[in-house]
């Protein structure tokens, strides 16, 4: 970075008084570059605010924004200047004036349209109300001045994070004319953090919160966590495991908890926490922790008065509850509904909210888990409170690298619901595997649900323009952790950037997130964009074909979930790989056809159908719904089990191309994080060869057909591959 | 540090131009001024080559080094010439010309003898011979050039290192004649890292070691760890917990293991492992672990053969054994040499060594904990094998506060030992605590342990003087973790500095090795090195003040050993307070006088003596050798009482006078390490005065007697303190 930062200066210098002795300016600026070479480490993740690197478009910028009007006079618009200071700086070479002034002079005007007479000439009334509390608008005014306004002051620091973005990628600030606000209102990273800093399913080391030092020693990441974050919209985080710890909510850590309240307020950051369903048992001897007991609901209603004591704005409760083991009112008989509610009037008084997981099933319900979730919620579908929001998982299962969009999506249409996606790559090569999340991401939201009919999208079923919620929201399972560079792989940082992105607007497209993310993190050059992107937006693809083809499912390693796993048996069927996969030697798939399952049917029509309908059921979700035969004829015209080797070894062959694309672009990336992506490419591809190996000579056993030419013949044996046994392994402990 | 930096450009374009347009530069200066705030994060350790502050002496420097005459054409001595080359530059704001040619040009020479001939006619034969392998010369030689020389090329390395750090404290070069070598052989750190990444005692976060990433991904950091470690000539690395996993001796792992030795090679550093007793049974099914049985030494020296098939340098095993549930030849009978001697024959055709650790006792055994170790080794002084060196804590006890020197030091005569140190620490107030530990360290090595008659220092027990051993070294307990700045306090880098200085050479003093540490880490500037000297000197009795004054020991809280519990009891007793402190309404202390335990017994005379009577008893050994009646008056004339709360008090006093010292340094430090230290120094105060209000008010129910005046009155209870019960500590998993 500081390489071209100084070959700007040097420009700067030849051009005023070519003067300067070239030579010795010229070694002075290698000898940066060299030292310059340490800071590349990833950790400034899409803020790099790197030097702009057309060099007209510099000078350009650097006259749009010579003088700025800014009354930075709160922590947020303080954190706002401080920004824009930075990125400016760093981005054009050189340090705008600051006005403090509240006249309308300064090429770009930041303020409220109150505080300027200029902005309120600018801007309509209806589209202030329009951008209602957090979105902003940027504009060049008729005098070719910008303007950065907004209704509140989290508005305005959304609008100069967007304006260093525009200037980040190098887009044109002439006719500048962005009106934003986001599409959902809770836009949140769970983090599934323990406070032994472990954190369940992560995988770019440990847990960014070091309770241990706080309150009293606050991390300079702590902040640029807020920054991050605020930078793409996301204004919520919760901090702990939704398996809870109810000592998070003693008086110890509430403290810890408010002194990262703190830092994280200005941008714009609520906390929440999660919740224990029987924390008034083991926090304070309560006989039970019964939802409609009195004495519990007094309980919660104390802890919550308690906690708002700490942080006044504390955003609320996520809660999983009856499921994988947590307590949860199914233990006193009660329904979902009825344990959510009573968390949500203890929090109402203070404004705050209540995330209920949809995540339940158990193992001694005889039904496919896929069907639990759907059997147990919609029943209670509109007898939520108003500030409860049923959390809900993309798919039916667990986060796999394909799943058909959860039923409940468009099922429940009285009740308040936001996707929960995942970010950390629980199922999906860790953090070792370049797989951008985005596509899926939006494959699930333009999913068509059908409940009102053609269009009725996942995206409009969430952000309340089908039915109409007051609350709405998009929760993502984060994969940020103490690693330097925040997410472990490099292109993890991705999907970090691809989730807020979405939550804001889940209409966003893939390409576009991924342009955004790659100008911003590596450069503006196309040689290096245009096959970067081309990886990216293929990724995902490629880690279905080299894990879970034509909708395979859950067959990867028991418990940790790293590497191949389909012949994990003999646990709770549930938790095993052949409870999906069914293989016998005539056919493989789960049948939730109406002669099966009958999953199909928690869907509307024509889905049901479609899915139900081996013929019609799209081929990416073929053996999530159907039984097939090994020597089913698909499209292709091959049969089922030549066309799954087909898959794996082009999944295979995929990933060595994004291997050999990535190889060829040395010369555009910084050294540090070109070798540690290269070291990444070189794990993923041997390990897709490692997952079709073990998955063709696993599933051969069954279909007893030869691997097709065309299809690299597997050197180990099933054996050798069955008894790799992982320990230790990251994330699961 | 790019800030000075600039500053020196500027200079130079001002000096030989004088036509730069001074207003442009500067406010390009101040702007790299505050991005470069960023970077001062600690991770730079005492390799920060922070410019020299002294403008006319970094002049002088430009001309002593502006040509050099270095081959560097092996991995180690490219290491060495890269440290050179960036170490230089960012000290004086120059690039040296490189020469890479034979002939005897340079302004500094670096070579072995046999390289230059200048450099054979400025060396003799016998110095070459004194500095064995490892030392080095730095001369300036008469035609006023300087030379760096050595009989290896590691010794070429450290003699660039110290080269550097003679620059980094701006020492004249003119009339430099170095002759030094380290006077121990194996000086290592013992890392107490699980696979799992955490560390037991580990208080920076988790561990560098990736296991799950390795052997593919090589993170930049590992090599900056070898480069700190070659600059104090540290030469080897336990990568592994002594609590022993034997999955760490499975091909797996060794491939993983021989990543990180591959890194570390061209620095000098070896890799050893610690070894599980029991790996012939945990990973091979074998019936027994006995030393003595064919099969398992057989399974052993199989193992070492693979060991040493990846890692043909691999430095050898280091074990607990027979100690705290660890395995050892206890369970077939065997002693403590027999197992070593079974691993060192394993080892020994490759050049191995064992480092059998002596830290051995058994709730079982109805002795005196301190006595145990002395007991079990003595009698198999002279049965070790030459290749087994006995790894002796520094006390008797358990890396207190303060413990008398281990009596195994001067003890043993006809086997290698080497001593153990903490530089975690885990009974020192963790990483939020400052104490530094050379006054420690120093301590035990300078104390007589009279074997040979005065004079017969610890230090010269173990460096091989005083009793001739063959094999020597020093190993120090690890305090690096993935916090940023390697050791959680920014001051925990000093006792890694010192550990390593004083492995090299024991003889060193404190205040010298503060006086190098402070000057690379922070500044030269009288105005801070002086008072944070002092600092530093008094922060450990300070420590011993606050936590265990006059003698008392073990009275940490359980399991984690943080913060005060005097009162712990009732698990097994050598692991409890009282067993230490045997507090009555009459008397507090542990006889160990002949009339008691007779550990004193252990030692020499005069020392036995000397410790044996409370009236020679040095008084901070006070109650860790004699029990005292409350009313015992002390040569303060006060009565022990009394003086306990004065001390108490007394450390609480220092640890503010610490913070206030520090609150004054502001301008001389940046702003984020500034910040952190002042947290951290507010922790420790805080804690310092719990640490005197819980043993006050614990020790006051057995003594009766009235905190005296002078002593801050605790506000809180005995009770509340008692009720304190801290969860999820670091380091205690």
């Amino acid at each position: 970075m500081f390489c071209f930062f100084l070959l700007n200066q040097k420009t700067i210098f030849v051009n005023n008084y070519k003067i300067c002795y070239m030579k010795t300016f010229f070694l002075f600026f290698l000898l940066f570059c060299t030292l310059s070479a340490f800071s590349e480490d990833g950790y400034d993740l899409w803020l790099r605010y790197a030097p702009v690197e057309n060099v007209n478009l510099q000078k350009t910028y650097r006259n749009q924004v010579k003088s700025i009007a800014f009354n930075a006079n709160t922590p947020t618009l303080e954190a706002a200047k401080s920004e824009l200071k930075t990125g400016l700086s760093k981005m054009l070479g050189f340090q705008p004036e600051f006005a403090e002034i509240t006249n309308n002079t300064g090429n770009l005007i930041i303020g409220l349209p109150d505080n300027f007479e200029v902005i309120k000439e600018n801007t309509g009334t209806e589209e202030l109300n329009d951008i209602s509390r957090e979105g902003f608008i940027l504009r060049q005014i008729e005098n070719n001045n910008l303007i950065i306004t907004s209704n509140t002051e989290i508005g305005l620091l959304y609008g100069v994070f967007r304006f260093l973005q525009i200037v980040q990628q190098e887009l044109p600030l002439s006719g500048l004319n962005v009106v934003d606000s986001p599409k959902t209102q809770v836009r949140i990273l769970n983090h599934w953090d323990n406070l032994n800093r472990t954190v369940e399913r992560g995988y770019a080391g440990f847990s960014l919160w070091d309770w241990f030092r706080l309150p009293d020693v606050i991390d300079p990441r702590y902040i640029d966590y807020a920054r991050a974050n605020a930078s793409i919209g996301i204004n919520g985080t919760a901090l702990t495991n939704v398996n809870a710890n109810a000592q998070i909510l003693t008086p110890v850590y509430l403290e810890k908890v408010k002194a990262l309240a703190d830092v994280f307020r200005p941008y714009g950051i609520k906390v929440y926490l999660t919740a224990r369903f029987s924390a008034p048992i083991e926090l304070d001897n309560l006989p039970v922790a019964d939802p409609l007991d009195p004495l519990v609901q007094e309980w919660w209603k104390k802890k919550a008065a308690e906690i708002y004591s700490y942080i006044p704005d504390f955003g609320g409760f996520l809660v999983k509850a009856d499921s994988e083991g947590q307590p949860g009112p199914h233990n006193y008989n009660r329904n979902h509904a009825e344990g959510a509610n009573m968390l949500a009037d203890a929090v109402a008084p203070y404004g705050g909210i209540v995330m209920w997981r949809a995540f339940v099933y158990d193992q001694h319900v005889p039904e496919d888990r896929t069907k639990q979730a759907y059997n147990e919620f919609m029943p209670v579908d509109g007898e939520f409170r108003e500030n409860v929001i049923l959390q809900v998982k993309n798919g039916p299962l667990d986060f796999q690298p394909r799943e058909p969009f959860h039923p409940l999506f468009g099922g429940m249409e009285k009740t308040n619901i936001m996707p929960e996606f995942q970010i950390t790559q629980e199922y999906l090569g860790f953090s070792t595997h370049l797989v951008y999340l985005a596509p899926l991401y939006e494959e699930c939201l333009q999913s068509d649900t059908w409940t009102k009919g053609e269009g009725s999208t996942v995206a409009k079923a969430i952000d309340g323009s089908l039915f109409g919620q007051k609350l709405t929201g998009m929760a993502g399972v984060s994969n940020i952790g103490t690693d330097r560079n925040w997410t472990g792989h490099p292109f993890g940082q991705a999907n970090w950037y691809a989730f807020g992105r979405l939550a804001w607007n889940p209409y966003l497209g893939s390409r576009k997130i991924a342009d955004e993310w790659i100008k911003m993190t590596f450069t503006k050059n196309h040689a290096f964009v245009e096959p970067v992107t081309e990886m990216m937006l293929t990724s995902r693809e490629t880690a279905v074909n080299y894990m879970t083809p034509l909708g395979l499912h859950h067959i990867m390693a028991a418990g940790h979930h790293h590497g191949p796993g389909p012949w994990v048996d003999g646990r709770r069927p549930d938790w095993t790989a052949v409870y999906y996969h069914r293989a016998t030697s005539e056919e493989i798939g789960f049948d939730r056809t109406p002669g099966g399952s009958n999953a199909v049917g928690q869907y509307h029509q024509p889905v049901a159908d479609k899915f139900g309908n081996i013929e019609t059921c799209p081929e990416e979700y073929l053996l999530w719904f159907h039984r097939v035969p090994w020597d089913y004829r698909l499209k292709s015209g091959n049969t089922l089990w030549d066309e799954m080797a087909f898959r794996y070894n082009q999944g295979v062959n995929e990933a060595l191309a994004m291997q050999e694309s990535w190889n060829l672009l040395a010369d555009y990336v910084d050294g540090q994080r070109f070798k540690y992506v290269q070291s990444l490419l070189e794990i993923q591809t041997k390990e897709a060869a490692w997952w079709r190996d073990a998955c063709l000579l696993y599933f051969q056993t069954f279909s007893n057909m030869p691997i097709p030419d065309g299809v690299e013949k597997p050197v180990k044996t099933l054996e050798y591959f069955m008894g790799i046994n992982e320990l230790y392994m990251p994330g699961h402990h």
